[in-house]
């Protein structure tokens, strides 16, 4: 150890540690963070399909820094190779926690209370750990109550990451490469494969879809997806619901006509829209009443398919099914989220970044838009379970209601 | 006329038409409508500062297509050669109006009832005309209360586009051409000479800001713009505030630090940020109680400098401060905009397009973004008055702080 | 006239100038170049059929700034009131021309020679008339030679400018407005009109293709449309020959297998490729000799569609058919696209505005490009003959394929 | 070893295994390949300073899938563990090679000749490798000879890839991550301490630099560079030359002055500085009498700063100093470049990766542009010595030239 390193812990980790890049992530935290490493031990896997197994000793200047930088290592798997409980607190007033409280990752976590190790429930980023009884559950900062017991510091935690497969079909489609420059119809072809395996192994597949679904002509194509029984959820905001009545009532989006053609004046059909659906009670009500005929928004009530509109700032209206309080709309996304097996993301950097946070690592998002720079960031969830495809949205749904039906 | 189109009207229109498309725009829409026109009297601005006067007989296949194409015409300043009162409807319902109500544009607009003209308050995109005693007031759909009375149709309604003024030193600087092979330096100048021009007159300079400010080191400088009076309201969100916090406390935004490296781990730093300020009992109490003592909002705070934050489905926390019913704060934010002079929109398009949404057409707006596709988007508002830059944000903030002050 | 303004020159402009904002336009210029104008008397069209005239009478404040002002007003259609012959000089060495030279536009030109008005031959930008026995033709300047008559300064000049024709079925389509938020397959289907209206009037169409073509799966597309006889010619660069050999050879374009999955070590396969048909003696012979059996070149080669390569400074190789010499490359470009009808500019910016030099304005262009900020810059060629299509090149062929056969 | 995987062979690696990922990467390419891997040894560096070796048996199911798998294994340093000389074939034709030859990477390459070990001269991506006496050195296909001893197979072949080195002032800057979220000022200290280096090294610096250096407004800051001796070498294209002549003489770039103005007609500015120019007899001439004042070229000219003006398609003129042929071009290129210490790209991706193409993996480069998908393309060079900066190059140089002065 260096000259002034002197403050000591040993660690561990295992797993494919070498194909997932994390000893290599794990050295370069304790370099940056102004540490030091000794390799105690490392035992690497023969094959392909073994595990590796490293001890390593980390050091700090100061028992702070230790501390930080064995913080900042666990989301890599690594745990102190000696086993103790969980440092808990009890939370002083609602809504907020003692300084020092353990700030989740979206990956597998145990915690161990009373000698036992016990698996995270509702397991998502940025959250808090708080005991209920026998269970350890991830909760919002704003969910915490007087009296709850939190789960502080970083003893007692291990995170197991996700370790890419690499045998896996889909092994190096799976990469976090993000080009314009690539083939999309190889992509669809993954991407429906995923969606009958989803199916088969009876978790939801859950959309998120922005307005673009429209605008792009993808509104029959998703419509066949509904109908063909591939979405099981779908998750947006006040606009794809608004520009699909408008399409449907005017036969325009955003003031465009499906030839493509801007159609001056056209920007009034949205309040129109809007107009009529709270007139008429929301949604449901319109669709039964006949004033919405076709469109995503009445495939999904007629196939019992769940919706949930979250409300933003630059809203028109909205119509009344939209929820304007943030946390509710955080928390209907969420319960909506919980059986998901696969999630697609349509052209909508903000409710897919709100998407993103409520997700564990292990589910597959796939994001489609034709912007790279917004898949590069919606698929940087520090998982190899995301697929980024940059492309035209209207024809990637095109592509894929042929592929998957 | 062509065969068949036996409907017709004649509007009239007056002001810079040539200079400002707009002669070309109706000819356009008549058009475009599958209508027809005959040109019965055009009188041209002799020169630059002389207005030009069209009158014009427009035709349809039918009525309702010439009330549609009338309808369409409005925005562009044409009204009937024939004056006559507005009509007004009473609202059957809250939150709803007649199907035919009059969806108003962010252009200044005056409505004849009783013979006279008077002029609509509070003028904004997508609202609704209700007549309040003497006055016409915009209102938006979910602020009707059964018994309103609400502008319905074209009749009676009077539309004036901002023309662009040639003659304005900043005539071609105002251009909608947006390109990032632009000298910014100049840019700047000018928007400096904006905000002097605005505090000269006494109104107020409003800052839409997003994140970008504090990862791409505008802090400093937005925080000299503050303490050297430039900057009266501040519109953000939840995210703002949040890696401010977290730039003061643990010299790190989204958990990278000021000299541009990475620091893994330092995704919780804006957790923590969050518990601190929400157990301080919000930003004011923090900066007081010395929680918060840098920052972009610690300067508002003691600069008196009104801020206010809207909470959105991907926020994280959010703080005590973060209006979380996307109606409160967009009402909050129409509030604090209602005496706005100039607005700056630095790179966040969710809420720039909301400040847009709630903004008349005659106060100027810049827009800064190193996407130029974000810059075309918020620009774009039917109005000259807009100025877009692509450019780095934070050397953006380093060349206004320099050249305004 | 504004005091100081002594200089002044009266000019004549006709045609559809209020929807090809043509006159909004000249006023512009005017004032930008801090002149000044009087509408001497303007006569507008009574419908949409007929045209406008205005005659103007615009002063400077010196000689040499009527000049300029003359000059920059002169691709708008403006001529003087007052006719007479241009003015000829001789050149006095190769390569270059007198200062005060005419410099083109790729509008339609007449110039005045003894009295009568002679079409100039050969219209493009930037280049220099030259006066040839009875014709006047266009020249680039390193054409020039010692003794060319070169017409200089704008007298007896006119130039037409293209017309918005507003009734024609793609007008509104013909727009400049770029957007990804837009549905394609609208567009391909008016693409596939005008393609078959080229063939129709027994005019090429040209296509200028880069690599993308290939990464992004459009082989097989492109190769229908060669098959289909939709393909007259070719423009293209060193690698869309390397990578579509690249495929045929190793099955990977740019190291990427068609199932989008990168090959690493793949990089090498495209030298493998060039080095292949160099040892074959070049493309044709390549085919011949069965060392080239599938892929876009292939099919040239067999359909007898005219290619030509154009060598940059990034090629490996390169292979032997590419032209290395670029003045050779543009004389080449411009032979081939002589009696070209329609040009299709598919993902490649460099070869793509290189062909936008060389084209008359009145020959319409197609832009496809996944990245908005290419396809503006590519349409943007003054004329209302170009549009613009952001999307996926992959998809876009196979859109096209289909609907055009 | 799994069954069918009969062809086996042992090869060996070692450096910075870990911290570059290499073993990870050669792990994913055995797999990706379809092979089979077993780990014979592994010796893990105990400190970050220690190398990692490792010993590895890899299968394949035939011979040639074998011989694949360990070409694609070289370039990550695995080489055979049992020691042989390199196959030496002679050319049989000008400009091509034998099938199986060994085409480069721009990693430091050693062959084994007479049971010698020597480095290859010249390293660059693509090339052959020759052997001349003693020497073996990298040469293009093109430069191939009759009789030439040409490198094939991978059988006595060493490359050794750049590691990353983590504890590197600037090792987590130089990492590929790209974003315009980033804070510009940290970048350029950290560039201009490289170019202090790079010049008390006594190595070069050249700049790549495109004309939008002209049209964002870094004339001044470029000059300014220039004068202080902080500029060895410019490579562009004749379109650098021609604008920055054009704002000499016209003061606009592109038609655009430097207030952000369009000057309509400006167009034909650049048309007048290439015959100027040309007259002249070409820059230096223009410099000398006169005819060109100011500018970036006059600054290279007055400072003994060579440059070299590579052709395009695109090109107007072009200017007599443009090299129009692209293979001298090259050559120019590439000799300009031998003695580089550091590179700095500035918006030009043409050139841009023309260079790239020709620099050894050793060589840092810093590429700057305000589309962050143009910085990706050029800093992935599969080396860790690149820095990418997304910002708008005018501000950058005016940030980079008071940092470095």
């Amino acid at each position: 150890m260096p000259h002034g390193y002197t403050h000591t812990a040993v660690v561990r980790a295992e797993g494919h540690l070498i194909d997932s890049k994390i000893l290599n992530t794990i050295f370069d935290i304790v370099i940056e963070r102004g540490g030091a490493f000794e390799v105690v031990d490392f035992d690497i896997g023969r094959t392909n399909d073994d595990f590796s197994r490293v001890t390593l000793k980390v050091s700090a200047e100061s028992p702070p820094r230790l501390q930080r930088l064995l913080e900042d290592l666990m989301p890599f798997g690594c745990h102190a190779a000696e086993e103790r409980d969980a440092v808990i607190r009890t939370a002083d007033r609602d809504g907020s926690v003692p300084d020092d409280f353990y700030s989740t990752t979206n990956m597998r976590t145990h915690v161990r209370v009373g000698g036992r190790w016990i698996e995270v429930q509702g397991q998502r980023m940025d959250a808090v750990i708080v005991l209920d009884g026998e269970q350890a559950i991830c909760r919002k900062l704003r969910e915490i109550r007087v009296g709850d017991r939190v789960v502080c510091g970083v003893q007692g935690l291990r995170v197991s990451p996700e370790f890419r497969e690499r045998d896996r079909a889909d092994f190096a489609f799976m990469s976090n490469e993000i080009s314009s420059e690539r083939r999309v119809e190889a992509s669809v072809g993954r991407i429906a494969a995923l969606m009958r395996e989803t199916r088969a192994r009876g978790r939801r597949i859950v959309f998120v879809a922005g307005p673009v679904v429209v605008h792009t002509g993808g509104t029959e194509y998703f419509s066949q997806l509904v109908r063909g029984g591939w979405v099981d959820v779908v998750l947006a905001g006040n606009a794809l619901a608004v520009h699909d009545a408008e399409l449907a009532m005017f036969a325009t989006s955003l003031g465009v006509d499906q030839a493509g053609v801007p159609v001056r004046g056209g920007h009034r059909h949205h309040m129109r829209a809007i107009n009529a659906i709270n007139r008429a009670g929301g949604i449901r009500s319109a669709v039964e009443s006949g004033v919405l005929k076709t469109g995503v928004m009445v495939e999904c009530v007629r196939a019992g398919v769940e919706f949930v509109l979250a409300g933003s700032i630059r809203d028109d209206g909205p119509i009344v099914d939209t929820l304007t309080d943030i946390i509710e709309a955080q928390d209907r996304y969420a319960a909506a989220l919980s059986s998901a097996g696969l999630v697609i993301m349509l052209s909508t950097m903000l409710h897919g970044i709100g998407v993103g946070n409520m997700l564990p690592a292990w589910i597959p998002v796939v994001c489609v838009d034709i912007n790279p720079a917004v898949v590069t960031k919606l698929a940087d969830r520090g998982s190899s379970q995301t697929i980024g495809v940059v492309t035209d949205v209207g024809l990637f749904l095109h592509q894929l209601a042929r592929q998957v039906t």
